[in-house]
């Protein structure tokens, strides 16, 4: 049971690495909670209540469909493809986690920006390889030599709209990356619901791009952890070789495929959070923040003093946002978009330490 | 988009690999399911139904916990250990998956006994692991020099009960292997309910074995998929940094946590399973079978006639069994117990194919 002993049974790379740490989920008390990029609603959705009524729990004693077809059928209308070009996952870090493992050996190349997700480090760390980080212009657009930078590697993370920044990338500079890149192209688009617009139609052309989604943010669905991918059936069938048999549990195959059946629940949902996403905006540039043009649901804001020290005060005052300590972060906050009532006690919260410090 | 293209995208070991296969899942025809070992219930649990009528879809929008702390009290209290002895999973697929991130890296060695759960083989291959099978008996008990066979390995999957056998092994002989393989000892109890006892005092005293658990079995909740593991603080650490920061989504965890709660019920199931698996051990017997004594959910019968014609004539008359084609398994077939009904169903098919063949 002593620590050396059970040090040397890890993997070296496992042993050596730190962990991922996600943003806080305090039990303790109470937060308004703008950390972790949820989207709170005000009322559930009438679909996700229906489906819940409707669970029979006699169902649950069988193992869910390990396709989890209903999922991927749902998924597929919206892109105009067959199932075959869908994968769904236990949430979409399910889904970067089978990509790694599918496309990339120990001693291999992940590439992705900086700043960026910082899992993607993580996953690449775990699965042994080595890791460029290509660095973002100083306004946190992408460099125009970045193909330069990272080709070589097996697969490139890119999140777009990009966390914790917010801000997203011409397609046309995307795409290119995708033609001209010689590995695996991941568009994360965790975001892109409340962006202006997606990089499907690059996964239908390109053999080498995966766009991976998720229901965490824009369905307000993250506890119950459903996430897909977009690809050509080549890669979706290798990575149909990885995942855990049943990966995504019977409850979350109910609930998700209604979820993406109703989008008119979620059209409505991202044209709130885009009408609260300007107004704090607004209200921030006004007390003298830099805010990055968002096309996420949450900003990426400096603020007129230490960053850090605003964190702090924030948390004192109840109210939980992002602080990534990185050289490119440090002097912003990552503040997600929450309810009308949340953002007014945070901006109030807000004036009040100002004043404080003027 | 043409498929040599794709294939090369993917790792080597990926490209080259078959895919595990679960056992069938039918949404077509309605199938006496006796083929994946869960465990139907003539009603569901009052405390599942409690649990999920507790639920509030306003909690979904939120991150689960990530370390899953109520199911990791609720199974650590089972054991009379602290939270940190425990690893909660998507499954204990998830589980199997994390320990051999954990331990095994691309060219060291997984060690398995032969026939097992086809899933390690699996495991080892996406990892890129070379794999020793050691062969059981002729009886399928463990071979008295197991450990000079799979020594060097860095992690040994052993099923206790064994799965597709049912039989489990002798507790001091496992306790052997513990204190003298150098490696890490994973003792698969997916079906240990079922079984005269178990194996958590192992992993309370060698800090190299991890006893994994499921609510797949006993639990009857195939579907929510929850499993966890019992080992040393120093693995679970190392394991937590492997797994996906929200493995186990919102609903499984409160789910799963009051089912752990219900010891009573969990009794209740397994006392009832365990007198329908001896009644139909029992008149399987009397009708020329050789079955396996089983310690598990399921039971490994020979019929009188060729194995392979026998699932094929069950599976026309509706009923699911689960037939393994290796050179060990294919003289069986492996039973799941499901309720009385339908294991008077299955008899009755058996009787009139025993007829039709004499």
């Amino acid at each position: 049971m002593s620590a050396p002993q059970t040090e040397s049974l890890l993997r070296p790379a496992i042993a050596a690495m730190a962990g991922y740490v996600p943003g806080e989920q305090p039990r303790d008390r109470s937060y308004i909670k703008l950390n972790t990029n949820e989207n709170p609603l005000e009322l559930p959705a009438p679909a996700i209540v229906g489906a819940l009524r409707r669970l029979d729990p006699n169902d649950f004693s069988r193992y869910p469909d390990p396709l989890a077809n209903g999922v991927r059928d749902a998924a597929a209308a919206l892109f105009g493809v067959t199932r075959d070009w869908i994968i769904a996952g236990n949430g979409s870090d399910d889904i970067l986690t089978i990509a790694i493992r599918s496309f990339v050996d120990r001693g291999d190349t992940v590439a992705t920006v900086q700043p960026s997700y910082s899992l993607y480090p993580v996953l690449a760390a775990i699965q042994d390889a080595a890791l460029i980080e290509a660095p973002l212009n100083a306004d946190f657009s992408l460099p125009v030599d970045l193909v330069e930078k990272i080709q070589g590697a097996r697969l490139f993370f890119l999140a777009r709209p990009n966390a914790p920044t917010g801000n997203s990338f011409p397609i046309g500079q995307v795409r290119d990356i995708c033609e001209r890149f010689n590995g695996v192209v991941l568009i994360d688009e965790a975001y892109v619901d409340f962006a202006e617009d997606h990089c499907a139609a690059l996964a239908k052309e390109f053999p080498n791009v995966i766009v991976s989604r998720t229901l965490s943010k824009s369905y307000s669905l993250a506890g119950i952890r459903l996430g897909y991918a977009l690809a050509n059936p080549g890669l979706i069938e290798g990575m149909m070789k990885v995942k855990d048999s049943y990966n995504v549990n019977f409850v979350t195959q109910k609930l998700g495929e209604a979820a993406l059946r109703d989008q008119a629940q979620l059209k409505m949902v991202v044209a709130r959070i885009k009408q609260t996403r300007a107004r704090v905006t607004g209200e921030l540039r006004r007390r003298g923040f830099e805010v990055v043009d968002s096309q996420a649901n949450f900003i990426f804001a400096k603020p007129p003093g230490a960053a850090a020290d605003y964190f702090s005060a924030l948390k004192d005052n109840g109210i939980l946002v992002r602080y990534f300590t990185g050289e490119r972060t440090r002097d912003y906050v990552r503040i997600t978009i929450g309810t009308d009532a949340e953002m007014a006690e945070f901006l109030n919260v807000t004036d009040k330490l100002l004043k404080e410090n003027t």
